[in-house]
Parts: structure tokens; sequence; C-alpha cells
């Protein structure tokens, strides 16, 4: 209930600028645009519905008088990634037509990340998983609270990086410290994340919304095209090189969706998890 | 009066191979040049004047048979940044020629400290401010008492990074610590700024200059070209992509400088000193 | 005699799928293929014939059925880098033949880890010096027992970085602290490496087979596919650099071996040692 709690800041079906998300929150306060991940139920998993959700929603916020942009989620859980149910629904098609589909799913949802035009930042109230933790090394500014986890198990299930991470992981921690979660599927605490840099700053759960909000506040205060054009001139070293890592990533997991050993992965992980 | 004691090393006007100058103390010793700021008074903070002589000094050091440069401030502070009367006397062509002579002036600045082709070593004395922080991620070395503070308020004069920052600070500590000091002007101690890796080693106060000394003395002693051609070898894998940089970022601020956002912030600015 | 003790695994004359080495041991068990340099009575040091055998067990590990190659030194050195007897053999054509064919054998050898398609890792059971180190850049993890340490000497000899470290250093662990090393020899005890990023992790000395093999051995039983393709991902967005990186270190390095500075330095140093 304190400022910024995030499910307290708008009724369940959200509205900004006149448009309604069903799987979202979205509002505008203080200059501060918050799109707030809201399928507690399911640990904010992401659906192919909900990329497409959050890829308006970043256009809407890119476009609007807002001068910071904020990702969260609502619950207990910041996201647990990719809803792995999105796998179980074959299309006509077959696997192939879905593994494609999802490709180029994915690959405009990371675009929508890395054309993001204002400071982005990453409220990270609770555990993070795949895509959600991937795409981090895209934002401006990640804050985290003291319980958060930070897991990218790809290899367990067959699969391998996306959101850009093959690239930023590795310049943001180095080789060694990256493939440690992306390749071996190691999970990293908020305190270990933050020293490797992919955190900017852990708070303590007691007062994480008050004290990022209040922080957060102030930045929205600050000259907003002097931000922008920063964050723009800061992105644009990169930017060509992270469509063309976006492009490849995409690529070879549209292949590995296709393949026998992801396949028998994303079962036994079914599987397991049926069992408990 | 400890060896190094960078005022303690010249007289009042400094004059090395022949060449005196207004601002700079200039020597060299010990196979080390040693360019001090030297505007004490006003913080050593950069005029328009101090940019040409700091450009010609720095190609003097590139040319002379010193092993080493060193780069440190006379007085308490490193250097105050670029001074902001630099802003105040609009020549005959209004702000439009100020912000492009501005820009050209930074553009070889920039590219004097990317073109060095000697091992550059910054001894930070003291506070550090703007583009004296900036330009740090394309030192060799930097040295720094524990009193020194890293600051790079760009956002509130309505400014945007230089000094290739927007390049090598994300290189360095990664994108969200990056953003702290580029986009929302957080100011680092000398250790933060070491455990972020912008620093490379912090000293006590009372013993910096002896420290700092001694170990630069025995770094002169080792063969100078393994030296200048493997700081060379280093440099040259960045040095396009670095030029391409400064390039963008002075284009950019050279918007920023005719835009009245960037007016309004630095008029603020100078009233809020005119009040204390 | 502790599993994974390194010498403990293979004979004396090494087989692995027929092929033999004299100065390596190879096998491959549990999915993992060890690369063991075998010289511990000179450290590990690397001789004409040993770079040539190691190129040789990469090209096959590459191509056999183990998911992951594990690269370690017999007895208490990992490797005492080049042996600098190397230098002391001049061939017919004289200091310029062999500066350039010593050049070509070094392209041949860091093009071995630049392409090397599955993930490598580096268990470092002591010292380590010289290209033993700068190719762990490359290496996908650095594990190292607490008492190694890491030493690249390479002005203090006259020389020049290689194994692609002049850009992968300043990449993992920023420019101050990567020339420190690459410039001004500084070594490194596993605990610094590991604090910037050079080692992945380190262990205390009495468990370290012990951990690091029972992790590895867990590595090894994930998806092969999905490892190997997700390292081939990561390491393909630098692959192209690494290359002309390597080429740009070699070139500088042959010129450096044909210097008077390099062969006074290489001398100074034999009678330094032989002093002893």
């Amino acid at each position: 209930a304190a400022e910024g709690g995030a499910a307290a800041q708008a009724p369940a079906r959200s509205s900004a600028g006149g448009r309604t998300y069903d799987s979202l929150l979205v509002s505008t306060q203080d200059d501060i645009t918050t799109i707030v991940l809201n399928r507690p139920a399911k640990k904010n998993a992401i659906t192919t519905q909900m990329y497409e959700e959050i890829i308006e929603a970043l256009q809407h916020a890119a476009r609007d008088h807002s001068v910071v942009t904020v990702f969260t989620g609502a619950g207990d859980f910041y996201c647990s990634g990719n809803d792995l149910s999105n796998f179980t629904k074959i299309p006509e098609g077959g696997a192939e037509q879905m593994a494609k589909a999802g490709g180029e799913l994915l690959r405009r949802y990371v675009k929508a990340f890395i054309d993001f035009p204002k400071p982005l930042v990453a409220v990270v109230n609770g555990p993070a998983v795949g895509i959600s933790v991937t795409v981090m090394g895209m934002f401006d500014l990640v804050y985290a609270t003291e319980s958060a986890t930070f897991h990218t198990p790809f290899s367990q299930l067959g699969q391998s990086p996306e959101g850009c991470s093959s690239y930023t992981f590795p310049r943001i921690m180095g080789l060694g410290k990256a493939n440690e979660m992306l390749l071996f599927n190691k999970k990293l605490t908020a305190f270990q994340a933050c020293q490797l840099g992919l955190v900017t700053e852990v708070f303590p759960d007691s007062s994480f919304h008050a004290e990022v909000w209040s922080r957060l506040k102030n930045y929205a205060k600050l000259p907003p095209n002097s931000l922008a054009l920063s964050k723009q001139l800061i992105r644009s070293v990169e930017k060509e090189r992270l469509h063309a890592v976006n492009d490849a990533e995409v690529d070879r997991l549209i292949e590995r969706w296709m393949s026998d050993e992801c396949f028998n992965a994303v079962m036994s992980f079914f599987q397991a998890k049926a069992k408990l």
C-alpha cells in the first residue's frame, strides 16, 4: 500500500492513454510510466499475448510524456520467464511453424528493448527467470530487492541464450561468470548479481519500494531531453551490434526449438514438475 | 614538498623543451613528463586557453624522450571540469557559433587523449569533475588519493556525456553503474570508483604522492618501446571506435548547448551558486 | 590420487583416440576430455613441440564425443609460459626467420583457442605465466586453486601482449587493471584475479580437485548440443575481432623479437637466472 506498491497503482484492468491491457498494469504518474507484469498467480510468466502487450506498452511509453519508464512485476515474483505452456499448443503448421512464429515474436520483443529511447528501469521485486533476466543487460538501471534471484536455465531446457545476453552478459561480468549463468544454469542472489554489475543496486526488502520510488521520482525531475538524448547516445554505440546479436540468437533458438534435444529436455521438465 | 608534490616541481611559469604555458606546469624528470593543471584558485577548471595548452603539452610529451606521461592537478583539486564561464562569453556569431567552436575544441581535446602513444597516468590528487573524469576511461592507469571524488553532473546541466565516456564507462563498469554517473549525476568516492574499475588503485592521502611516484619511477625504467608499442597495440583495437564515439558525442553536445533546456539548466546553476 | 588428480589419470605416454603425445597427457572420461601439460620438471613451460601437440589435442577434442574440454598442468605448476629456450636455438635463417616461424606458430596456437567449439575449462592448479594466462580470456570457465598466481611479464622481457589479451583483458577487468598486468608486470593472486573477473571461482587448495571435478562432471551431463551451440553463439559475436587481434599481436611480437631491446631484455633475464 506504500507509494509505488505496484499492484496498488492501478485497477485490475489498466488504462494508459486510453489503451487497456489484459496482462499488464500500465500507468503514468510523476513523469514515470510504470509497466507492471500482472499475472501473479503464474509468477508473471510471459504468454504469447503478454509479449505482444509488452511490446505495445513500450511503444506507447516511448511516445508519451513521461521521462522515465519502469518495468516491474505484481506480487512476489518479478517474472518467471517465458511461459513454457507456449510450447504445448502446437499449431496446424506443426513444430516448425511454431518455432518460427515464436522466433519472430521474440525478435520483435527484444527489438523493443534495444530501440527504447528513454531511461528504462527494472524494479526487480522478486525472483527473475529466463528472458526477464537476459534483457536486463539493456536496462539503464536495475534495482533489486534483497531477496530477488536471477536465473537463466537455458541448457537445462536444451535451449540457448536470448535477449542479447550472449553479448551483454560477457561484457558486464566477464566471460566465465557469464557462462556460469548462460551455459551452466547458476542462479545468482541479488548481491551476487550486483557485485557482477548485472544489478545496479540492492535494497532491503522492507524499504525497497519506498527507497527506489523516492529515487526514481527525483530522477524524473531532471531535464528530460538531456536524459533521453544521453541514453540514446550511449545506446547508439551498441545498437547495430545488438540488433545483429538478437537476430543470431533468434535464429539459433528456432533451430533449438525444433531439435529433439530441446523437446526431450522440456518434456523432462514438465514430467518432473508433474511429479511434485 | 615531498617528491612529486606537483606544485613544487616547477616554477610558476613552466618550461619544457623551451615551451612555456600559462595554465600548466610541465616538466620532465626521471623519464616521466608531468603535466600539472595549475589554476588551483579556480579548482583547476579548464578554460578555452587551457584546453589548447593541454593539447599542445600532450603533443610535446608524445614526442619527447620520456617513457611515461602523468596528468595531475595543483592544489587540493584534481580538476573541476569545464570552466562554465566558457559559456558566458558569447562571441559575435552568437550561441550557435560558440557551440560549434566549443565542439571543435572539445573534439580536438579528446582526440589528443585517444591518439596519445605512450602510457598515460592520471594521478588524481583530489575531486575530479566532468571532462576530467570522462577522459579517464582512456588513461592507462588511474591512481587516486583516498579523498578524491568522481562526478559527472551532465543531466543536471542539461548536457550529455563526452570524453568517450558514453562508450568507455559502460565497458568499464556495466551499463547501470555507468548510467548512475552519466545520466543521474551520482558522485563516486575513490573506493567506489576503484571497485567499479574506473580507478586502478587508491592510496591513503598521507602517503599518496610518495607511493605513487615511487611506483611510477620504477615503471619508467622498463623498456620504453615495449611499453609504448604494447599501449598502442591495446589502443589500436578501440581507436577507430573511440574516434567515432568522440564525433557522435561532440555533435550531440553542440545541439545540447544550443537548446533552451541546457541554457536554463546552466542559468539555474549560476543562480544557485550566486545565492551561496 | 584423488579423482581428477591430473598426473594419475593416464600413463606417462598418453593415448586418446589412438594418438600419443610426448608432452601432454590426454584422456577422455565421463564425457570430459582432459589435456594435461606434462612437463612438470620444467614447470610445464611450452616448447615448440608442445605448441604443436596442444594444437593437435585441441583439434581432436573438438571432434571427439566429449561434452567439456579441460586444460590443466601436471605437478605444482599450471604453466610457466613460453619456454624461453625456444629463443636460444637460432636456426639457419637467423633471428628474422626464427621470429617469423615463432609468430606463425603462435598465431596458429591462439587460433586453436579462438575456434574451439565446445566449453573449454582451465583448471589452474598452480602458478600461471605468460601465454598460459593471456589465453585465459578465451576460456569459458577458469577455476583456480587458492595458491595459483597469474603473471604476464611482457615488458620486463621487452615483449608485447599476445593470446588476444590486448583485447580480452581490458574487457574483463577495465583498462587500468589490465595495464598493470600487461604493461607493468603485476602478478595477481587467485583471489585478485577472481575479483577482476579473469578467474571464475577460487577453491581451497585442499579441496580443489574434488570440488572442481565434481562440478565439471555435472556440467558434462547437460544437453551437449545446447552447450556447444550456446558457446559458439557467445563466441561468434567476438570471433572476427579475436582473429584480427591475434594477427595484430603476432605481427607486433615478430617485430619485438627482432629488436635489440627485446634481445637485451631476454639476455638480462638469462644472466640474472644464471646467477641464482
